[in-house]
C-alpha cells in the first residue's frame, strides 16, 4: 500500500462545491492523503496523518488536474501558413482540414503517435491530466482506424470523427461517405473507440445525415459526441440533446430555444475559446449558459487549423475575460466540467476515491490562472498520485 | 576572444527588413555567429565558419530577444482579489494603485529587488532578454528612490514613475505633490534613472501637470516616456510628440490627430495589450498606427493591478488576434519595436554589432508563436552570447 500526501496547501481547489467555499469548493490551509493512486482524504493542514510519502506545498494552490474533454491531436504537419494569411488578411488557397487529411494519411502510424505523444506531454506539462483524443484527419476506414489506435497510446477517451468532414474525393456524393462512416467505417473504428462525434455545419453534415451517423454510433455503443452551433445557428445543439449525447461542443451561436434543451438535458456545453481566439470568431456565451444552469466545460480543442494550443490555463483566461465566467467557475469548468463533458465520475475532483490526479500552482490562488494570463504557472503535476511533472 | 555560433537554423528573424523577407527579415536555413557577445555575422548555413562553440538549433526559429519597454516590476503584494471581483462583477472597495503603493511602502529593500528578480527570470524564460522597469509605487523621496535602486538590480532600463498617481495623502492638494515630484523627488531619483515617465489621465495627472514635471526631467536629462491615452482620449499623445519623447504608452483611445503626429515624429507608440486584456478594454488601434507610418513597439506593462504578466509571446498572439498585426508585424514590434521604443540600437535585431540576445523557438517559424497561443514556446534564450536559458 502506497500512502502520498501533500500538505500546507494555501488554497485546495477541490471543485467540489458542497465541501468548500463557492463553486471550486475552496478550502485554505488544507491537506490531501492518496492510497494506491485514489484520494483516501481531505482536510485540514492541521490534521495531516503519516504518509509514506509527503509532499510539502508551501502555500501554493493545489487543484485537480484539468480535463480537456475535446482536442485532435492525431495528425501531420501544420497549417501555420494558413494561419498566418487568415491573420494577415491575404489571399491563401487554405485547404482546411482537407490539407491535413493528406498529410495524415500520408503520415506513418509511428509519426502519428508521436505526433499525439508530443502534444499529450506538452498538455501535461501545462496540467493536463485527462484528454479526451479525436480520429477525423484520416476519413477512410484504414486511416480512421489506425488514427484511433494512436490515439489510444496517450489516452482512453478516445472519439470517432469519420464524420469530420466529407472527403475530397466523396465532394460529388457526400451520402455515400456517410454510408461508409455508419457502416464498415464504423465495424472497423467502434473496438478502438469510447466515443463518435460528428461535426453539424454548412460544409460538414447537415442534421439528417449527423442523425444516421449518430443513431449507428449509438447502436454499436459508443457514447455520442457533437460539434455543432459552430459557424451558424443550426440545429446540431438540440440533435445533441435529443439523442441524449454526453457532450455537444462549440456552441457559439445559440438561440433561447437551445440553450433552454441544454438547460433540460444531461448534456454538456464544451466550450473552446480557443477556436474562437485563433479564428477570430466571436464567444461563445458562457455566462449565459451558466447562468440557465448549462453544465458548462472548456476544452482546448487542439487541432492544427484552428486552434493550435494545449493550454488549459489560456482558456481560463479566456473564459474569464471574454466568455463572461468568473475565475472560480471557469477552472470548475475545466476540471470538473470536463469530468462531466467525458461522463468520468473518478477525475476532475479532489474527493475521497477519486484518483490522485493534481496540479500545484506557482501562486497562491486558482485566480492567478485568469490574472497571469500566459505565465506558465503549473509548477507540479501528479497522476493517480505519482509525479509526472 | 571567444567565438560562438548557431547553426541549422530554419528561420532566421533578424528583424532588419533589408537584409531578408518581410518586416522581420527571413532568412531560411541560417546561421550567426558572435564575437565576444557581439554579433559578428549572420549568412547562410551552408558558409557556417568555424566557432569555439557551436549550437545546433535543429530547424527551429532563431529570434531577437524580446525587449520589453514597459513594465512596473518594482512592488509587493498583489490584486488577484480586485482582480477577481473585477472579472466577476462584484462590488469590491478597490484601492486600485494606492493598494500596492502602501504594500511597496512597508516591504523592505530586499523584498522589492527579490520581487523585481522573480518577474525578470520568469520574463527571461519566456524570451525577454532586455526589459525597462519602473519605480512609481513608492510615491515618496525615499520609496522611489529605493524603487529604483532595485529596478538598477534587473535592468539599465529603468524610469522614474514618481507621478503615477497622486498619493492618498495629496488628494486634497495634488499641485504639492506635483512640486515634490518636479524638485527634491526628481533630485533624488534622476541618478538612478534613464527615463521620467507621468500617467496622463482623469485621476492621475492634467496635461499642464505633466507639462511640468516632463520638462524638469528633460532638464535634469533623463529620456521621457507617457501613459497616455489609456482610458479617454486626451492630450498626452501629442504633448509626447511635442516634448520628443522616446515613447508614449497605452495609446488605447486616439484620434486621427494623435496618429498623424505620431507618424510625424519619433515617437514610438508602445502598445500594452495585457492591459486591455485584463481590464476588458478595448485594444489600442495597432493596425492604423501601423498603416499610418508610426513605429509601433509590444509591450507587457507587467503589473499587479492592470496586467499581471510577463509573456511577451502572449502579447504577440494578442496583438496579431485583437489588434490586427500580422504575426510578422507583432513579433518585429516586440524585437526591433521594443528597442525603438528605449531608443536602443545596440538591441532588438540580429545584425553585426548588436548583442548577441537571441532566442530559438520550439517551433520551425515565428508565427507560432500566434498561432499556438499560451504554449510555452520559447525553448533556450542567450544573452550577449551567454546561454540564459
Amino acid at each position: 500500500m502506497s500512502v502520498v500526501g501533500w500538505t500546507n496547501i494555501g488554497e485546495l481547489c477541490t471543485a467540489d462545491p458542497s465541501v468548500g467555499d463557492g463553486q471550486l469548493g475552496v478550502i485554505r490551509n488544507a491537506a490531501v492523503v492518496a492510497v494506491d493512486g485514489r484520494i483516501a482524504w481531505v482536510g485540514p493542514a492541521a490534521e495531516f496523518p503519516d504518509v509514506d510519502v509527503s509532499h510539502d506545498m508551501g502555500g501554493s494552490a493545489v487543484l485537480p488536474g484539468f480535463v480537456d474533454a475535446h482536442t485532435h491531436p492525431v495528425f501531420a504537419g501544420d497549417r501555420a501558413a494558413e494561419f498566418d494569411a487568415r491573420m494577415s488578411g491575404t489571399n491563401y488557397s487554405a485547404g482546411g482540414i482537407r490539407t491535413t487529411v493528406a498529410a495524415t494519411r500520408a503520415a506513418s502510424d509511428a509519426e502519428l503517435a508521436a505526433n499525439a505523444a508530443r502534444l499529450a506531454a506538452e498538455a501535461l506539462r501545462q496540467g493536463t491530466t485527462t484528454l479526451e483524443a479525436k480520429s477525423g484527419y484520416g476519413l477512410t476506414v484504414h486511416d480512421e482506424r489506425r488514427s484511433l489506435i494512436a490515439a489510444k497510446t496517450v489516452t482512453d477517451e478516445t472519439t470517432f470523427l469519420g464524420a469530420h468532414v466529407v472527403p475530397a474525393e466523396y465532394a460529388d456524393h457526400p451520402d455515400d461517405y456517410v454510408d461508409l462512416v455508419c457502416g464498415p467505417m464504423l465495424d472497423a473504428c467502434a473496438p478502438h473507440a469510447t466515443w463518435a462525434d460528428v461535426f453539424i455545419e454548412r460544409g460538414a453534415f447537415d442534421i439528417d445525415q449527423a442523425r444516421r451517423i449518430l443513431e449507428a454510433a449509438k447502436a454499436k455503443g459508443l457514447g455520442l459526441r457533437v460539434h455543432a452551433n459552430q459557424l451558424t445557428q443550426g440545429e446540431g445543439v438540440r440533435l445533441a440533446v435529443e439523442l441524449g449525447a454526453a457532450s455537444v461542443d462549440h456552441c457559439t451561436h445559440l438561440g433561447d430555444d437551445d440553450i433552454e434543451a441544454l438547460a433540460g438535458s444531461a448534456t454538456v456545453a464544451t466550450l473552446v475559446p480557443g477556436a474562437e481566439f485563433s479564428t477570430r470568431s466571436v464567444y461563445a456565451p458562457a455566462r449565459r449558459l451558466w447562468d440557465a444552469g448549462v453544465t458548462v466545460a472548456i476544452a482546448s480543442d487542439c487541432n492544427p487549423g484552428s486552434s493550435y494550443t494545449t493550454s488549459i490555463p489560456l482558456m481560463i483566461a479566456l473564459a474569464v475575460r471574454d466568455m463572461g465566467l468568473t475565475p472560480s467557475q471557469a477552472v470548475w469548468a475545466a476540471t470538473a466540467g470536463g469530468a462531466a463533458s467525458l461522463r468520468r465520475d473518478d477525475i476532475g475532483v479532489l474527493a475521497p476515491g477519486r484518483r490522485a490526479d493534481l496540479i500545484a500552482l506557482d501562486a497562491p490562488s486558482h485566480v492567478h490562472l485568469a490574472y497571469r494570463p500566459g505565465v506558465p504557472l503549473v509548477r507540479s503535476v501528479w497522476r493517480s498520485g505519482q509525479s509526472a511533472i
